[in-house]
């Protein structure tokens, strides 16, 4: 058992959308990760306690000793000049080439998601967003009053043909932005295919449209060749999200936006009003940490613990789900989405889950419109494997009683 | 000279506000004090050069090594809960009482303030401000779209007989909420005298408002009588707003709202889309610092450099400034505000004084309707005290000599 409590900021988010907060019980349940007497998958959080402390306290001892002055002090809104240089270096481990001037760092890249919702979002203005889409954006953006058009996503990611379908309707309105998570997605764990953005870009330019790559996760690739971002194919309508979250800490709070230079400069206006500027303590210990060789070594360390978790949860998947049950097959990421039959309701069953001592985000949370009920998100890479194939067992135990109850009632026909 | 180079993103700010957005030499050149060839008053920022690195660096170590796995990690939105019971413990050296579950940890005070903003005000609302007013709050709060009532302060705070004629105005519509810096304010440096904090309340019950509280300096006091603060008349009406960036450390991002638990929901929902949760590493580290002796310790010690700072302040400009110019006598905080003769404008002024190696924040940064030119915010707390005696000499010499060129054009009459 992992002695690690975790707080999970998710957990408001989730219930704000998926009206889980009718159940509160359930909610103050998944805000807690790493309790001993539950296994939970609903966390979305990268393995801290796979990483050497001693990296990290050497690195941090050096900023605060060295740069003593300016890491307590404020700093520039923008960012810190010398991160924005290793985040460029970042980036170009997924080919991708950038500019300082084109950086804004933000304090975690849910900041630049709101901050954005904030600038591009006018009440019943239409955006674009994967269905399943990450429970952050939908929140950051839901507050400005937009429309969503949520386009559906399979093992290839954004169906491109729908969202052409959509586009071409004459009757509807010239989306403000497309929002996606390409690589490994949150909550799918799907990629999208090489076709797809090619298509997109494609799409982009033909009806005038801003696209918000959000990837998190790119660098957490265990397997498959790499897949060049969209902001890549074209700089001038792609807004880039990075974060520093999921590959070295999201304790420290540093995410960043690559984006033309009129788009930072109004984020950097906002941010000003939003927070002043991000730690620089943090950014320090980020620029420090990211020049050194334990970066890229810890790194791979974790995507080791990933892929071999993953593939535990992939094995255990297959033994104890039901046949009738589905699931992606993620190359990299944290999460895995399991698809359940139509008459089947995870945030029902939610608190059956929990009486057998394991968690899971139900599907709802992760639609703007409380669809995606057969659905929900596993996360393979905080709990031990151990605790995955206790945890899987459990659930396939759950889920099978409650399909032989509805096949009792016959509800498990159309 | 200070060997410290700082990026001031207030720099940002005041331009937006001011207009000076028109002269980018002038805002790149507010955004960066500490530069050996000029002397900044311009900043706000707290002297981290007078504490000892040692300190930080101890209880940082502690931190990193003893709790890593936490420190690291996401955290809860709220805000970290042992943090909290330190904060009730800086509130209550000012008298005042506060629970935990009243408070939200916030990324710098800033961020409670953009978020209060975005909860409060809708489109044509009003809003009370002082004249002149914090800078960050005038932009959190613009983007919003409400109307600003200025009520002028004067050496005893915000004038409560010209805000209650106002309120008393039929017309009028009933404002929102009053924002108030009660003690050493920024701009000007004055408290809210213990009548005037009285009225407000009274006024506050009589017209049905809400208050903000913003409360960064309260524990600068150099002299005189602490002020009990206005949440503790009334924590119904008052949301209160602290910071640990003047008392500890800027750099590490954590600010607090104190306010009423419907008020900490919803500021905790909007947090959690704005940024997720603060830093855990930063919050961690601040529940560690103020836990020990040293924190009160390098309070006093940095007090004791702010006061000698202001002394030198208030002889140079007795010294070296027209007798037409007068300014206030803080008993605390970080600045001194300057009155100089209804003909003169600072902002026209500010480049006469660059040439002269000295700079200062124009006067109408600080209200929103672009008046105030005839004053200037002059910060004590970071230039050493040779500075500050040369600058003020070199500042007293620009003012002489502009006042000098408007008597002989004849345009110092009105």
């Amino acid at each position: 058992m992992s002695p690690e409590i975790i707080f999970d900021p998710y957990a408001k988010l989730y219930s704000e959308v998926s009206r889980l907060s009718r159940s509160s019980d359930i909610r103050d349940l998944l805000s807690v990760t790493g309790r001993a007497d539950i296994i939970s998958f609903g966390g979305g959080f990268p393995y801290i306690g796979g990483l050497p402390p001693e990296d990290f306290s050497r690195v941090m001892n050096e900023v605060v000793t060295g740069s003593f002055a300016e890491a307590f002090q404020y700093g520039e809104t923008e960012g810190l000049e010398p991160l924005k240089y290793r985040l460029i270096e970042v980036m170009a481990e997924e080919g991708l080439e950038a500019e300082p001037e084109h950086i804004l760092i933000t304090t975690g890249s849910q900041q630049a998601l709101d901050l954005l919702g904030r600038i591009f979002i006018d009440p019943g203005d239409t955006i674009v967003m994967e269905g399943p889409t990450y429970v952050g954006a939908l929140t950051a953006f839901r507050p400005n009053g937009p429309k969503i058009m949520t386009i559906p996503l399979d093992e290839m990611g954004m169906r491109m043909d729908l969202l052409e379908k959509e586009l071409a309707r004459t009757d509807a309105p010239a989306p403000k932005f497309v929002y996606v998570v390409p690589n490994f997605q949150n909550p799918a764990g799907v990629t999208m295919h090489k076709s797809r953005r090619e298509k997109l870009i494609e799409l982009a330019g033909k009806y005038d449209l801003l696209i918000i790559e959000d990837n998190p996760y790119g660098l957490l690739r265990f397997e498959g060749k790499p897949m060049a971002p969209l902001a890549g194919r074209d700089r001038r309508r792609v807004i880039y999200l990075g974060t520093l979250s999921k590959i070295v800490s999201p304790g420290i709070r540093v995410g960043w936006a690559l984006a033309p230079a009129p788009v930072i400069e109004k984020l950097a206006i906002l941010k000003g009003s939003a927070d002043l500027c991000s730690s620089n303590l943090s950014q320090m210990f980020a620029e420090a940490y990211l020049g050194k060789d334990i970066w890229g070594k810890n790194l791979e360390k974790q995507k080791a613990i990933y892929r071999s978790r993953r593939d535990a949860m992939l094995k255990s998947l297959e033994k104890h789900f039901p046949r009738e049950a589905s699931w992606t097959h993620p190359e990299g990421g944290l999460f895995i989405w399991v698809t359940l039959p139509e008459y089947l309701d995870t945030t029902k069953m939610l608190p059956l889950a929990i009486e057998q001592k394991v968690a899971y985000v139900p599907g709802t949370a992760f639609y703007p419109d409380y669809t995606g009920a057969n659905h929900m998100r596993l996360n393979f890479s905080f709990p031990p494997e151990e605790q995955i194939v206790q945890g899987i067992k459990r659930l396939g135990k759950v889920i099978r009683k409650e399909m032989e109850l509805y096949h009792s009632l016959g509800l498990d026909r159309p």
